[in-house]
């Protein structure tokens, strides 16, 4: 497996019974590179809350692990009723915590699914215990391997590109859809990190990412630590430099994929993949099959959430402390993320079981 | 003349031999709005220097008046031939004091041409002074009436709009061509002063414009004061809205306009008329005709300045203080302006004698 020169994002520290869940709390990068341990579940929730932990698989990862140090740690008894009673309770709690991130309603029902099958088999507390840190182990691993698959995917991909230019790649990514936002990897960064293993990446293009800066503040860091070359750039850059033959491809997450394969994400995707698309740059999203919604038919049906204006009205500059550019009051829209038709991902959508083309 | 409900950019204030020159300071908007008042041609200088005053044509008549104020109050000899050669030493330093802004040199040279003239017919310090006097009124009433006229010529394009949408419209804009920019109307933003005048505006969008946020700094703030219905963006969330069909038309100004028809204008208008030609949306851009340069062929001969990285490792916040969100040391691409094909300029370039097509 690739090794990043990166902290992990999360990562169980120590051994099963003794040990604790450390983060990197990303509120203070990257500015600071500090670890919060967790060694209860109200600490990780606490940190899921106030976006220390953030990126929809690493906070089902975090849910997972805040399961599994109730019962280890916050949960003394041995009466396997009460327990469970108390734990089912629990589970809601964190579920709860973030209600928008579907992945962590996912993980923290993935950890009661095989706790009730452990219960019903007959385990005690103990028994418990180890069966729900071996879950949150289980789908930590599970993240890391996905994430590895789509990585090896689009870098074979990548390579095709870096064959037929000659040259190593100049690369534009939006947002983070890095090892920050995993347990590990990344998805579109795990494409660029296994590519740039491979030989294939000259450079990346980190676009800011307004109103939440994302770019800035995670990409960059991340892909300096990483030893990527990285160069930082406003949103509003990218046509210039894809006019000027600076680009040659582009690759992104999604937060979610239709049926059609139209796709949602961060706010700014659309923009850069019609961008994309003018100066014939090929355009990739990079998003696990857990990402899919085949319930959705088309992006029209996509609900587009609005978030704080004050987003917009201010920048976020060190230690998450959000000050005014803009005159108070000022009417703002603030639209999370954007939808683009299926027909933008025209490198298509690389997925862990390979890349689907629309 | 339309009145816009706004402080005025820059006014001369008081009699002629009393008077001085009351500018907005720039720097404390959109939180304070203080006034300078200038009484000699150092506090001007100064001005323009720190960005307290900006925008091409403001700068202009700003540095007209720092060589009046100079004849006027910094120099108190009576013999025309000691005041000429200082004057003439003076107004270089002045024209030089943002070397690369051509309407401050401009409007430098006009002066210099007139005094040098009224000296050529035997004119005396005190006639020299009222000459100068004289001048840098006549270039700030110039560039109120050409704004004025480009006002005219805008809304009445944007009158055929509406009457064929049937209703107002909704109009985005780049970067601040406003008031603030010039003596009293704006170039983009005096289109929309005019079209609002006659009811054709319903709201504005006004993009924040990264990486120095003259958008969400000046031009909210300006419409805002000025009555008209505005809301702030970030510079990718055009194509979203765009594609949602809320937006009727965007009109921007120009920093220069090639022989062709190609147009500079602040970074990010280039990805904003893609966006628009890609949906369909009438593109304007508004420019005097002072903006044209016939020399130069097409936007391919147009030099893009590279600006400070630290205006994109950080972001402007209150008093003109840039806290820093990025990385330490990230690289930065930072181009100050980008430059678009005559062909999205879709509704044509509206100047003060009309509109071309190209």
């Amino acid at each position: 497996m690739l090794q990043l020169d990166l902290p992990k994002t999360l990562e169980w520290v120590g051994s099963d019974d003794q040990g604790f869940l450390r983060l990197i709390d990303q509120t203070l990068l990257p500015h600071q590179v500090e670890y919060l341990d967790c060694k209860d579940s109200e600490t990780v929730c606490d940190a899921i809350a106030r976006l220390a932990v953030r990126g929809a698989p690493a906070i089902g990862c975090a849910g997972a692990y805040a399961v599994a140090l109730w019962a280890l740690r916050d949960w003394a008894g041995d009466d396997a009723h009460a327990f469970f009673a108390a734990l089912e309770a629990r589970a809601v709690e964190i579920a709860n915590v973030r209600p928008t991130a579907v992945n962590l309603s996912w993980a923290v029902n993935e950890c009661m699914q095989v706790a009730r099958q452990a219960k019903a088999d007959g385990a005690g507390v103990d028994q418990l215990r180890a069966t729900l840190l071996e879950k949150a182990h289980e789908i930590t691993a599970d993240d890391i391997r996905r994430c590895e698959a789509i990585g090896k995917n689009g870098a074979a991909a990548f390579a095709d590109l870096a064959k037929k230019l000659g040259r190593p790649l100049r690369v534009e990514t939006h947002c983070n859809a890095g090892s920050l936002a995993t347990a590990y990897f990344g998805t579109a960064l795990s494409v660029i990190y296994h590519a740039h293993a491979a030989g294939d990446i000259e450079m990346v293009w980190a676009d800011e990412t307004r109103p939440v800066d994302q770019g800035a503040r995670l990409t960059a860091w991340e892909l300096m630590q990483a030893g990527v070359d990285c160069t930082l750039i406003c949103d509003n850059m990218a046509g210039s430099l894809m006019a000027a033959g600076k680009v040659d491809a582009v690759v992104v997450g999604a937060d979610r994929v239709c049926a059609n394969g139209d796709f949602a994400n961060k706010i700014g995707t659309y923009p850069l993949a019609v961008m994309a698309q003018h100066h014939g740059v090929p355009f990739f999203v990079a998003a696990p099959l857990s990402t899919f919604d085949f319930a959705l038919a088309s992006g029209d049906q996509i609900v587009i959430e609005e978030r704080n204006p004050q987003e917009v009205r201010c920048a976020p500059v060190a230690k998450g402390v959000w000050q005014p550019i803009a005159p108070d009051g000022v009417k703002v829209f603030n639209p999370a993320f954007d939808v683009s038709p299926a027909a933008l991902a025209t490198g298509g959508i690389i997925t862990e079981e390979g890349i689907r083309n629309y």
